[in-house]
């Protein structure tokens, strides 16, 4: 029986670069990790050796780093639009069908220091310290025809010290929880979400990708924060909504949700009473709630994971 | 417009098991790290707070080591499919409509030491050294009805430290790669594959899981090795067939192979030849070559990362 | 030749503890990783298996969690204190004669959000988001005695675009590295520091250890932002001299300083110039600057790593 | 008051080397990450801007791979000694004083492959796969008089099922810990140990390191194996001894052993009695043991970490 080669892709994954926009004495920083994909016309490089219709993903990587300067970054997603489309566009006899960037990006903030009034503080402009907070995520594909962007974070670690029970769940014969009316309820948001956007072009209207980062990215806050929660699929539900209720771009979202458990440490023991004040922060195992919410009438298109 | 709650799951990850089975004086040990994902009517779970249908994570989990005692653990296959058909088959109303059970498995060998008989080791019975070579992994999925069964491995680090070339590439203006006619290729392999068997029952004649590992890990090395390789795409390729030969039981075979670049030093600054001898390993940037390779006639099931 | 039991020490190890403090609807947050290391007369749990001496590394944890809700927890340092105290002067028949307290804690900041006043945001009293900035460290020891006290901070990633040159070094017969007037200077801190303060009791003049942690942050960066910096090592002695300058409580600073490189890409192969605008961020092998800057007339206490 | 330079030192870390000896077909391999740590005259860099000391980093990387083919690598001891006294003796006026390497190895096996024979394998000359059961390390230092020489290894995690008891330990108000006659003992050894050698040239008769390595390596794993345990303080001792009691070449020993728990998981919920077969392996919290056994009349030279 013969075997047939199907889906294969190949690239140069987690190229590290730093970009710095000099504007003037004030310095502008991107700081990414960008990851290329190709699909395409690749099976002779499989088959026979031959390496005719092979970009090597050496020129891959090239080609990020020279685009950097040339194009400057403005946004990660705009940035994986112009690689995407430059590898479908312009790699020689159409091999490239297809191509997917993945961009993981890192953040900085200005370091502000004493400056020369007493009391003040003044960015130095070229001294930046990172910011450890969460990590920016970007996916784009490109087909020669449309393009598919589904942007989001990761790392991002939340925590409600009250406003969250759990109780009237399903027991069977293996149910030995008790229920829980007041607990601590945290996790580390997982997060992408998928844009309605899908033009070639400037004027096809792509949103402002950075104000759209940062509106998800608070509404996800506020969500999480202003629920109040009878079991962490509720408040996966509540901040997947509330992103579509606020940000008309986006047309899904899905959200993987580790519930990251804190245990109230028995303290009677020792003679003291535990008014969930003292916890152990457990590392594994942990419950995994993951979901999407869309538009009606969208059909989605993030991968369960 | 309507919001709708799309593709949702939950149960725990990660529960950390060791099952030690007793044969006398004789030990034997499972160590596994399985994670549960359960799928059904959770509609409610989401948008009203009402938990009834919810079976706690912690019931999943007191599921896993309680099973570990009834049935012992013969492979960490038949372990899945056990807990799959449990929670769809025996959850309370049919709530569970799907499972998915996901396991890594950790090896250990056995430490010989020094018997009585001067210059012979015997091995201890009951004292065990982790095999840190790679990571055994499978994934089972149950819908009431089929299994879909597809297993693997990963951190599996090979090198080849010749018979790899490259060179006869496409070449784009961001091509600079010199050409190669000697080189070492090392990769660190992620596997899966997928077994042609669904049946719900034991006399569906399901394959011998543990044999059927030992000897596709086999074929996945013997076919690295002896493949003299023009791109890592062809040793892909290699291995992937090298499997679908040799074991009928597989139908598909997907393989993510980093390039793990050795980069030759150039130390003629030094007045020395590098004779293919001194290498640079690389951390990042990384080709990754990715591809399946399945039977014809079979509709591929592993899905991409 | 007879064998000797030299130093020894052991205890719980990685303690993740989360205190909440609930002044009405408004918590407070502590979230801490405490390792305990006792020292003592534990010769005979070494050589006879007997125990009698052994306080079970399970009862340094429980005295962990109790303490955190009978004393609450104002500062790391301080509670570091308590428990080291605790376990030479309570421990029975004075077994343990010294105890090294470490803990790491992990920031959280408030999540704020939007409020019922159109246009403003509030914090919202018990919710927050992990600040992945930096990670603040200590190590107290008690000997029965005196205290010595060691705080520090790890994993704060810095970065200057510009002021940074490296040129007119020492050059060997494997020296090949370009002289560069305009580098990127980035690093990942981490610093140590010792206090002077050494008394038992609250009247011993403790400093405010989250003030004086807040402040020595606030130099480290300064210093590392303000320094015009012909290498590494001149910074790291900026930094620590900064310090020493601006915090009496402060005798003594150790920085380890991973030179994170970021090299120039040459984009000349494709008709581009980068003037310093592309930079390729590397992982290893990188530099590693170490010193150590204390006042005249101290012994240094913090060792090499 | 004055401020002191104290404790300094640099160099390049995390120098990753594969260096290849091809003997005919047959290949060997080292895989070894070297780092360079150098002490001396390096007040100015730090004070003053002045370069002139400064060897810069980049050709300390330089030399590493240099000596690796000139030399070749026969063992990381060896290796280190060359690169340690070459730092302080040739390097330019003095500057240096001492020089401390370290080296982490990685191993591999060969893979062996199907022969053209039936039924037997041979192996293939240059495939290779990863050992990934434990990294051997070494410490290097030198200070143009004497070197001392210290090795090790870590990650290498060991269990015994059974033959482990806890019990008759000193109970303190905050003790809840329950006796074990029967429990499993894990852990992840990190060892260290110290040389006499201490010459300067090869007939100061340097032990066989790689024969060493092998030797201790296999009497740490059988007096593990091989010690019915009331105590891992009891089990390190036995291991620590065991290498004095066969290796005249060590004078020191130190070990680092986290008790990595495997709990006993209570099934009695579900009616199941666990007759030590299913654990739960903890991640966090857990005991941590260290300790060294020296010589009678040796000064210990290796630090706590």
């Amino acid at each position: 029986m013969a075997h047939v080669l199907g889906q294969n892709q190949y690239g140069k994954a987690e190229n590290r670069i730093v970009r710095v926009h000099r504007e003037a004495d004030r310095h502008h920083l991107k700081d990414l990790n960008v990851s290329v994909s190709l699909r395409g016309d690749f099976e002779d490089v499989h088959l026979t050796g031959s390496n005719a219709n092979c970009l090597p993903t050496d020129s891959t990587k090239n080609t990020v780093y020279a685009f950097a300067k040339r194009h400057g970054i403005e946004s990660a997603e705009g940035f994986a639009m112009l690689l995407a489309r430059h590898f479908v566009e312009n790699t020689e006899r159409g091999v490239v069908h297809s191509a997917r960037i993945r961009i993981e990006e890192y953040s900085w903030d200005r370091i502000a220091a004493a400056s020369d009034r007493p009391g003040e503080t003044a960015d130095t402009g070229h001294s930046f310290v990172r910011n450890g907070q969460e990590v920016r995520t970007t996916e784009v594909e490109y087909d020669g025809g449309r393009f598919r962007v589904v942007s989001g974070l990761k790392d991002l670690v939340v925590m409600n010290t009250t406003d969250s029970e759990f109780w009237g769940y399903l027991k069977d014969p293996y149910t030995t929880l008790p229920e829980a009316y007041d607990r601590i309820l945290a996790t580390q948001v997982t997060a992408r979400w998928a844009f309605g956007f899908a033009g070639r072009d400037a004027e096809d209207a792509a949103p402002d990708w950075n104000h759209s980062y940062r509106e998800v990215r608070r509404h996800l806050l506020e969500a999480f924060a202003q629920t109040y929660s009878y079991s962490l699929q509720q408040t996966l539900h509540a901040m997947g909504t509330r992103v579509l209720d606020h940000r008309a771009e986006v047309d899904e979202v899905r959200l993987e949700l580790p519930n990251k458990h804190h245990f109230l440490v028995d303290l009677e023991p020792f003679g003291l009473k535990n008014e969930n004040e003292v916890y152990y922060a457990a590392d594994r195992m942990y419950g995994l709630i993951e979901g999407t919410v869309h538009r009606e009438g969208v059909t989605p298109v993030i991968p369960v994971s």
